[in-house]
């Protein structure tokens, strides 16, 4: 019987998540506005069969004390639509995931963008729906506070009802082009979806024709328990933020445990934790590279992402001993076990642990190919996920160690394609083309 | 002394906005949702050294009666943001122009798609203001009716100057990258716009380094006296829509008389009215071919929009006749005279004036290379216009016989460049690159 196989998403601010990451010897630290460079990436990825390149996105700077800010490459970047457009041109099989915000865009435009961009890529893209959690954004968008967490999802909600019935406003088959009557589409295969909701008032039609992929592919990120419902009743793919095996697989129970009670077949929805891997030529040699890029993260980042972690000032810590014994405070007190757990298991200095929460504090895989497919396929095995939505610690090489060496190793054990499996990003994830809601 | 030299645009539904071209031997009736064909038109643009590719939008379906629009290509077609990122990546030197509203977009994503293209494609970006007149578009945007006129033109101006701010938030060498000191950019060089006004409260700063052109190109299309305003304090390229070469130099003088009274200098602004070619090997060749492809207009979409010009019932009349008299009506008494006029020039029968009208009404340019030669050069010299956006009839093979005959023969005359100037959209329209507003 063919074994299940793992699904890989690439995670990217172009030059990577790692706040360390561009002044890694040999990284590209200009990759947020340079175009040769992520097309040298996404064609790397295609190369290693990639399902998907999904982009980030955010609405305003990123909300980090400025002493931070000034030190991340994660500042700006390019706009996902428009470059997903471009890298479309440059690839041929990988899926396009474009992030963007149910709370600060209009479901009109969102479902046009997501349309051309699925006909312009032949059924290559995917949505990441966000509700935007950075209350900086409401400010660029008229508002003087940011939306409650709650409307926000229930905004989502009612958006994607919007934005999937603007797909289906003609049916596939209502552009006839027929030259010898004159009649370029059948105005019988095209509806409007007269739509009036909490939020949202929409007729429609939609002026573009029904996507290739019918919908473009639905993902969803949040962890919060109306992000997991949401994830359950409407995502394909789920961005899951397990940072153990434990984690991953009661998550996994969770929202496929909700799928269940809706009615909707587990195989429907992919779940993809997001995880950094460091490839290596030993074990020893993946940790002295990981250790070198978190020992990039400059000492302002790194003790201001600390001290948030904890709820207290870490400024004043002897950087080069232990944590000392941390109190209690009332903010944020899974955040500051998570931290205490992290420091004692890895023997962390107060600066290698500021270092490391500075830089990427998330799930990671640090290894030898061998290794590293071990793991992968312990998660896949034990139900902990469908897949990854890999991260890199330095771009290109980090990336490059992955695709040379780890994607053989897993196409070796048969857990991963050789080829693609059709054209388009549906195809790849063994996902069904939803039906028109009117037409049959 | 270098003669003055025309600039060039090419204004593009895809498959044409002449609604009887898709039905045309040759033509090629997909065009709206198929990329290879727009790759194919652009390439080709770009090697007969055009300034811009424009794309056009609309945010509904067109207000048209059933009739006529399920006869009309013009019906749906690629969103210009996703499209023109795509055909960045085909092309080197061409400048590309979306259209985006000001009325039912939010200035800070505006300002990012542009901002986003400009990088992308090396400072080819240009943004086509409109402030959207059709009022269905209202409906899919969650209003009961339409923005008044005099509102939408007045919030167009404060979203020009909120939307140039946000390109403005970082300096041009904010960017430092510095490995040594780990100093990513300077946030000395970075600023907020803080804007509250009458319809937009933005804070910023844009997340998104400044654009390669400083600011996208600013082209504007609106003829009222709003429309002529705003033109004449904001826009770089102006779209005209004169009908004749008299109009030409009245809208000519009126926009740049606005523009010395502002004491903007003539030089920074280009007209370029909307123009359809129709190039034959004679004069009497042309006008077959324009008469063929207007006679490919169904009786019912041509019907409509000759009732509509004139403001009464016209499928009464005897379609082989001469128009009858029309009494006047309260509504379009401009249009009717229009109407009345043409059928008088050209010697009409209803059916070729309703064919005509529900084809293309506006200017064309009917001959040989040389005749269509001398008329722009007419309007050139005579300041009635500063060049042309051009309209292809049928594409391919309207586009080829352009780019093939009366290129190379504005060439030979000295009025059209052989080479472009340089790499952006500003370089080939001889524009300055604006200054930022917070930094030297
Ligand atoms: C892997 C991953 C990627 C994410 N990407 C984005 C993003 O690009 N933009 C964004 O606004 N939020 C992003 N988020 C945040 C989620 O959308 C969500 O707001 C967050 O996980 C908090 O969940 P909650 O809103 O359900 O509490 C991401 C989250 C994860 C785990
Ligand atoms: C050549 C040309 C192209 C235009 N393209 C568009 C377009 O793509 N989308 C749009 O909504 N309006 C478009 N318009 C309409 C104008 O933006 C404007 O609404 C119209 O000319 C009426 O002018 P007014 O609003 O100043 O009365 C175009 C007009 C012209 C002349």
């Amino acid at each position: 019987m063919a074994r299940r196989q793992l699904k890989l998403g690439a995670f990217m601010r172009p030059v990577s998540l790692h706040t360390g990451a561009w002044r890694y010897p040999g990284a590209w630290p200009d990759a947020n506005f340079n175009f040769a460079a992520m097309k040298r990436f996404v064609t790397t990825l295609e190369r290693g069969k990639f399902d998907a390149f999904f982009m980030a996105d955010h609405l305003a700077v990123l909300n980090m004390p400025i002493e931070a800010l000034k030190r991340s490459q994660t500042v700006t970047s390019f706009e996902p639509f428009t470059l997903l457009s471009a890298l479309s041109v440059v690839t041929e099989r990988i899926g396009l995931v474009a992030t963007a915000s149910t709370t600060f865009d209009a479901p009109y435009h969102i479902a046009r963008r997501f349309a051309s961009l699925d006909h312009i890529s032949g059924g290559r893209a995917g949505w990441n729906i966000v509700t935007t959690s950075n209350p900086d954004a409401a400010l660029n968008f008229g508002l003087d506070e940011h939306v409650e967490h709650g409307e926000r999802y229930r905004r989502a909600r009612e958006f994607y009802d919007v934005v999937t019935g603007l797909w289906d406003s003609f049916a596939d088959d209502a552009f006839l082009h027929d030259v010898e009557s004159g009649l370029f589409f059948d105005p019988d295969r095209m509806r409007r979806i007269d739509h009036k909701g909490e939020f949202l008032s929409v007729r429609g039609p939609l002026n573009i024709a029904r996507p290739v992929q019918g919908w473009p592919v639905i993902v969803q990120a949040g962890a919060s328990e109306p992000g997991r419902q949401l994830a359950a009743e409407t995502a394909e793919v789920v961005f899951a933020a397990s940072s153990t095996i434990e984690n991953g697989r009661s998550f996994y129970a969770d929202v496929k445990g909700r799928m269940d009670r809706l009615g909707r077949p587990r195989d429907g929805l992919k779940i993809l934790p997001g995880a950094m891997v460091f490839v290596g030529d030993t074990v020893e040699d993946a940790k002295a590279r990981r250790a070198r890029v978190d020992a990039l993260v400059h000492a302002d980042s790194a003790i201001a992402a600390l001290s948030i972690s904890l709820g207290v000032d870490a400024s004043a810590f002897d950087p080069d001993g232990p944590l000392p014994p941390i109190p209690e405070t009332n903010q944020s007190k899974s955040s500051r076990e998570r931290v205490i757990e992290l420091a004692e298991r890895e023997n962390l200095t107060v600066r290698q642990l500021a270092q490391r929460l500075g830089g990427y504090a998330g799930l990671a895989f640090v290894g030898t190919a061998e290794t590293i497919a071990d793991e992968m396929e312990e998660w896949l095995e034990t139900e902990a996920s469908d897949g990854f939505n890999l991260v890199f610690p330095y771009v290109p090489e980090g990336l490059d160690l992955f695709v040379d060496r780890v994607v053989p190793e897993l196409q070796r054990r048969g857990i991963f394609r050789t080829e693609y499996e059709g054209t388009t990003l549906r195809d790849s994830l063994g996902l069904p083309r939803p039906s028109n809601r009117h037409f049959a």
